[in-house]
């Protein structure tokens, strides 16, 4: 464990090098860190939690540390993989295993007593539906682009034709793959009017006036600390397809996006957020999307430091933890 | 719809009792009254969501009703299908389809602009974890049985030994299938410490005292409106077994129990809440667990007439919404 004082829980799977460098930087500071992955469970974490009066807490157990449940300091919730069940069992039987174990060990995670999360996992969960997305972030003050969720292909056509360019966008980074097996990514992407035909009858899709922007905008949250960078180089709408030709540089944020930002982060319970704004040809932010746990780490060394030592401090409990 | 005002939106499936008492109740009383069933969704509901001031809010059309995004009184989340994908698609396609049904509709459902939710869909889910259960039941002033959640068969053996008797309770009430597709139900009964063994291993189990009780208590609470009844009759520790032997007596709340009800109730942001305990030989209510979303229509008319009136006056807004 190393360190003093209650230990900071590190929920993840084992290659996340995101997590690792908060870990390194809570080692560097003395701060104790167990690490744990629900998919250990229940093969390599061995979980007692008590209640009802039948002695104190009870323990979380890995293949290397022991954790009391009544004294976890803070909970770096990041990428965990799911629990699991013994390929031996049978099928309907491992099912059943795994739900026990989603529901017993999710819920002791969730609920330490005492223990502050960055972010707790339920937020998480309810912050990822992109609706809720949108019509929190107008809730919020922030100028969202003209959007229409539809299964509605006529609906769909004519929004284009108004709102011309448009733009596609998945409700949800789900893994899609293809026949072979292999991962497909529905990139975001222009979409004129003609090309939508009947197939958006077939579930859910997102149109988006795509927004006239002179640049993309990062901006990370961590609590009240903002660090914006903006995002150049990028030719088309997914600036993820052109990671070798970007260039970024850090910004101020507008007092009225950090309202923005605070506002949306309380309306949600999240403590982190990774936010995506367009920067318009009008000066304006717009509003794309919020990660609430989306990566950072894949920046240069100088924009993530100080987000690295923002995150420490929070786990550590330095600053206001309003 | 019939009626007058803003609708009432039921999200539920075609067969559901208690819904169907409720609508009735609405209808009597004039409020109009829309029925919505995800599962549904794509092929007999069409979803337009307007955001970013595109226009007004929206629309969501059934095989019967059109229902104005921005104009819905308030949401009574039942018992819902999930989103359905077309059978010709392939299987990838369709797994993808239902994910974006569920992020786009499910998103749009849980964030209807001023709607009042009894209870939210995501409170409920939060709530239907056992251990967080029990945990927020310790801190709101319960009495909790001693209890262990556990996956360590020496632990469970210990703790089933120091606290004979000792029951076993499923963490969630999941679909457990027999190899012959037969729905099988994990009953809640008693574990001799011999009988528990390696295969504890296997995944999370929660143990709990066997409280030693004169009969058992079904408290619905409705906000503030609490009805708590008295069950008689039950020889075992699993009520759901003895339906035809059981007798049914309203109670008035201890005031101690009404106070950890309505903080319970604020912990998980939850309107309505079907509590179980145990009513103990030394006259304290022992907290076994809260449904967020439990059935009461089984009980008999008398019972159920006012739970019907109080979950409607709040559909209706009748009263205080704090």
């Amino acid at each position: 464990m190393g360190g003093s004082g209650p230990p900071v829980l590190v929920v993840t799977r084992l290659d996340d090098a995101t997590a690792d460098d908060v870990v390194k930087e809570l080692n560097r500071r003395g701060v104790a860190v167990v690490r744990l992955d629900p998919g250990d469970f229940p093969a390599a974490v061995t979980m007692n939690a008590r209640f009802g009066g039948s002695g104190p807490g009870g323990t979380l157990t890995t293949e290397t540390r022991t954790l009391c449940r009544d004294d976890v300091r803070s909970v770096y919730w990041r990428r965990p993989t799911p629990c699991t069940a013994d390929v031996a069992m049978p099928v309907q039987t491992a099912r059943w295993a795994v739900e026990e174990a989603r529901y017993g060990l999710g819920g002791v995670l969730a609920c330490l007593p005492g223990a502050y999360y960055l972010n707790h996992p339920w937020r998480n969960r309810d912050a990822e539906y992109k609706p809720a997305q949108l019509a929190t972030a107008e809730r919020c003050g922030f100028t969202v682009p003209p959007t229409l969720i539809t299964n509605d292909p006529r609906q769909a056509r004519t929004f284009a034709a108004d709102h011309e360019p448009v733009i596609y966008k998945p409700l949800r980074e789900t893994e899609y793959t293809g026949v072979d097996g292999r991962a497909l990514t529905v990139w975001i992407d222009d979409v004129p009017p003609e090309l939508i035909d009947s197939g958006v009858r077939h579930t859910a899709h997102l149109f988006q006036q795509r927004v006239a922007k002179t640049a993309d905008v990062r901006l990370t949250a961590v609590g009240d600390r903002l660090f914006a960078v903006r995002v150049d180089g990028s030719p088309g709408v997914d600036w993820r397809r052109h990671y070798d030709h970007l260039t970024y540089t850090p910004i101020p944020t507008p007092p009225e996006v950090a309202d923005g930002v605070r506002a949306y982060l309380d309306a949600f319970g999240l403590v982190f957020g990774a936010f995506d704004f367009g920067l318009g040809t009008d000066g304006r932010w717009y509003f794309y999307e919020c990660n609430p746990n989306g990566q950072w780490a894949w920046f240069p060394d100088h924009i993530t430091a100080p987000i690295t030592a923002a995150l420490a401090d929070r786990l550590q409990h330095i600053g206001d933890l309003a």
